[in-house]
């Protein structure tokens, strides 16, 4: 109790920290929507007094954009021989995300729910998905300079082409619970690139 | 009270069917989940009694099954003068759907909730999305055929990227509230067409 004893502040308030976001994580993953979950319950899932979390989160909305921000995996860097490998790059990343059993589970059940909480929804985009897309334009505007992608293309579209086919494939209705191809992410990038048309 | 006083069963079961169906649309609009849904709220929601709900349905998975089929508009005839025509009548009627406020939500919902109900969303899977399904799988055939389509394309991806995209590009975050563009239907069939790369 002496907090003399203990060295000051990170390790152990990381490790509390963690906790908090992985109960916060595993009661969603386990179906609790926003208006479900309370502060009292995860600091009794994660074993932590309801001070703890306070410190670091003024509230459950905080906590839980935190927690579904630690979802999103880095973003790999992007800066490859050619934009067509950079793509892959990227969406086995987002495969991994969208196949992985809890975060599917939450990620789903969040999209339904952010109209209903729209400043939270408003702060994860911020922090969680708007730099992703940064990084996805970027790379997309490369190969348009490059040349390897044609210098009218829709790079707004494309971005909603990759991640919106990519989301589509790995959920119901599409898998029905089979598992998702490997080879997908290359699949997806071949096709948004050369089209279903014939080339001649 | 007599039954021999009313005409005979159809219009007027039918009404309360609608009111029934609309009652459970309405509540699943407002948010409320599969679980939280009960025979006997939407009962009391629709004016009618338990009993006129279970002659017509053994149950609640029942009645939200077919309240989301209701959702589905009728399928257009997709038998025009091109496959890319006939693509963008297909994206459009989508639209329509993804678009309205309370269907999009519902949807939404349903799609996040359809893992831990597996029966209902095999059910669904089966009348309401599957001969969709199959009439898009049978116009990308048919332009396979007539040369308008590459002749190796992956039709079951590219059944998935024009969904896909179409259910991305009309959700949050990427709409985050404002209006679809009208064009967004035939944007998505050139660009699954062409693709990005140039064409020499």
């Amino acid at each position: 109790m002496s907090s003399a004893a203990r060295p000051a502040g990170r390790p152990r308030s990381m490790k509390a920290e963690r906790a908090i976001i992985e109960a916060t994580l595993d009661m969603m993953g386990e179906g609790l929507s926003v208006s479900d979950l309370s502060i009292e319950a995860v600091a009794a899932r994660a074993g932590v007094g309801k001070t703890t979390i306070y410190r670091r989160w003024a509230g459950k909305e905080d906590l839980i954009v935190d927690a579904l921000a630690s979802l999103k995996a880095p973003m790999p860097p992007l800066a490859g021989v050619s934009v067509r490998d950079d793509l892959i790059t990227y969406l086995t990343a987002t495969m991994r995300e969208s196949t992985e059993g809890r975060t599917r589970c939450i990620v789903t059940m969040a999209m339904g729910e952010a109209p209903r909480y729209p400043e939270m929804a408003a702060r994860f985009r911020q922090i969680a998905i708007e730099p992703r897309r940064a990084a996805v334009r970027a790379l997309l505007q490369r190969g348009i300079e490059s040349g390897e992608l044609r210098p009218d293309a829709d790079v707004e579209l494309a971005m909603s082409m990759l991640s919106g086919t990519m989301m589509w494939m790995t959920r119901w209705p599409v898998t029905d619970g089979e598992p998702v191809d490997e080879e997908l992410p290359a699949r997806i990038v071949d096709m948004v690139l050369t089209g279903l048309a014939p080339r001649s």
